[in-house]
């Protein structure tokens, strides 16, 4: 949120951003999910949000099948529409975690984050670059069975925020944040459902890694609980700041955790202890890909 | 260590690895620095210790006048030299923490890390990358004033293992450590004088979260407790393997930690969780470098 700054700050105006994240544990039931988000958001934004972050897969999650029956053209899908809708008549900029997309003439479908504006705008799509095929805690997820992987990174725009937008098994790969930062990220949002049995351990872990490492904000919102298909979701959804600390987290229930951004103390992180600028560019000589 | 395999493993061998870092508070004082090191160094081997590693800067930490004073040629250096003699008279690799080095022709200096075989001969030589210019803590480090930064990633073999060299501060860049995973690390040493600002923040969690996004060994060798010139280190030197737990962590003395690794745990790992063969790299298009 942007405040008149009564001690004359040159670009009149404080630079901070409220930023809230929406846990929730969502079936395969397209229709139940979506009233669910609606009552959620709406209570995202009674805290005063500037941003909103959804799950990952907030509109339907279970098997491939579900995926499959559930998928919806960007354009024209009852949850697309639900987001901008929302994000228009809360006056929200609104991540919309991820939903199953179906594109033309693409023989697999996308697992793809939509943002809004507060007009309920597109403002730009993310599509999850990688795919989580694994065997974990006796549970099989093989999304390459039914969905492609993004072309690549996108930053953009929330609220005057460069925000790079990632999905859940993302979080693994370091590689992702860094080029988001490069290309001037100052928030990452993270929406997930990370498993149980993974986010025990890596979690709460790689989102503060990528926050300290990078020196940014992280937000990110995540399932809990069980779902369709055998599969259990981790939640203590986070939002972290650049020096790594947990600015908030989510219980185990469906629920709102919400924190105030201030690019002053991002700035603040960044000269004190310079890692950004002290890169060494010319080391980074990456053996050739397999 | 290598041991026969009674069940007939295929190649006659069960493939751990014993690791033991040495913890040290290290002063100007060379002479003293070198005594002490001895008695930990034959501590360390006497765990039974295969690969030893030591802290950064062991033999002279200080100011940059000590680092001026006590710079020493690879080949002639008495610290150099010590190790050397150390490695082949325990008969253990030992991964030489760091030394200023002196090389001719350069204006400046060089944070090194040299590595020794059972035989006393050197293996390969890392020279560290990043250099820590930070004002932290109320306390000014600028290591460019005397160093210059090393050329690029070293990957080299310790009893078989194949070990990424890195110092301290490189512990802040993911890319290097994604550079040497990708060039076959299994283990990677972090030599450290991590300071005890930042080390209390940020220590665990980055050693942590290299150890399960690149699914290797971390063994991480740090300073403790205060130096010369305002200096203090965080300590907590500690071992981690490739799934994060942590499997030894020093207490706030001079002393020595040791853990065995399993190479059959790592490909576990990265079998049951294959980030590394997730991997897109069509995707990682870096923006052009200022």
């Amino acid at each position: 949120m942007r405040l008149a700054d009564p001690a004359g700050y040159p670009c009149g105006v404080t630079d901070t951003l409220r930023v809230a994240c929406v846990q929730l544990n969502s079936e395969a039931d397209k229709a139940a999910n979506l009233e669910k988000a609606a009552v959620l958001v709406a209570r995202a934004a009674a805290t005063g949000a500037d941003v909103v972050v959804l799950p990952e897969k907030w509109n339907a999650l279970g098997s491939a099948d579900v995926f499959r029956t559930n998928a919806e053209d960007l354009d024209e899908g009852e949850s697309f529409a639900a987001m901008s809708e929302w994000a228009r008549s809360h006056g929200i900029t609104l991540v919309g975690g991820s939903v199953t997309e179906r594109r033309e003439g693409r023989e697999k479908l996308s697992n793809t984050c939509a943002v809004y504006d507060t007009d309920g705008q597109l403002v730009d799509v993310y599509r999850k670059i990688h795919l989580f095929d694994v065997v974990v805690g006796g549970q099989r997820y093989w999304e390459s069975e039914v969905e492609e992987p993004g072309a690549g990174p996108v930053v953009c725009q929330a609220e005057g925020w460069q925000t790079g937008l990632t999905i859940c098994y993302d979080l693994r790969f370091p590689e992702l944040y860094r080029i988001e930062t490069l290309q001037g990220a100052e928030l990452v949002t993270v929406p997930a459902a990370f498993t149980l049995f993974t986010g025990k351990d890596h979690w709460e872990l790689l989102l503060r890694a990528r926050a300290v490492e990078n020196q940014l904000y992280v937000a990110a919102a995540n399932q809990w609980g069980k779902h369709e298909a055998g599969k259990s979701s981790y939640g203590r959804s986070m939002i972290v700041d650049p020096w790594g600390v947990v600015l908030a987290v989510a219980p185990d229930e469906d629920c709102v955790i919400s924190a105030e951004l201030d690019r002053a103390r991002m700035e603040r992180v960044r000269e004190t202890l310079p890692s950004l600028a002290n890169r060494q560019p010319h080391a980074y000589r990456w053996p050739a890909e397999v």
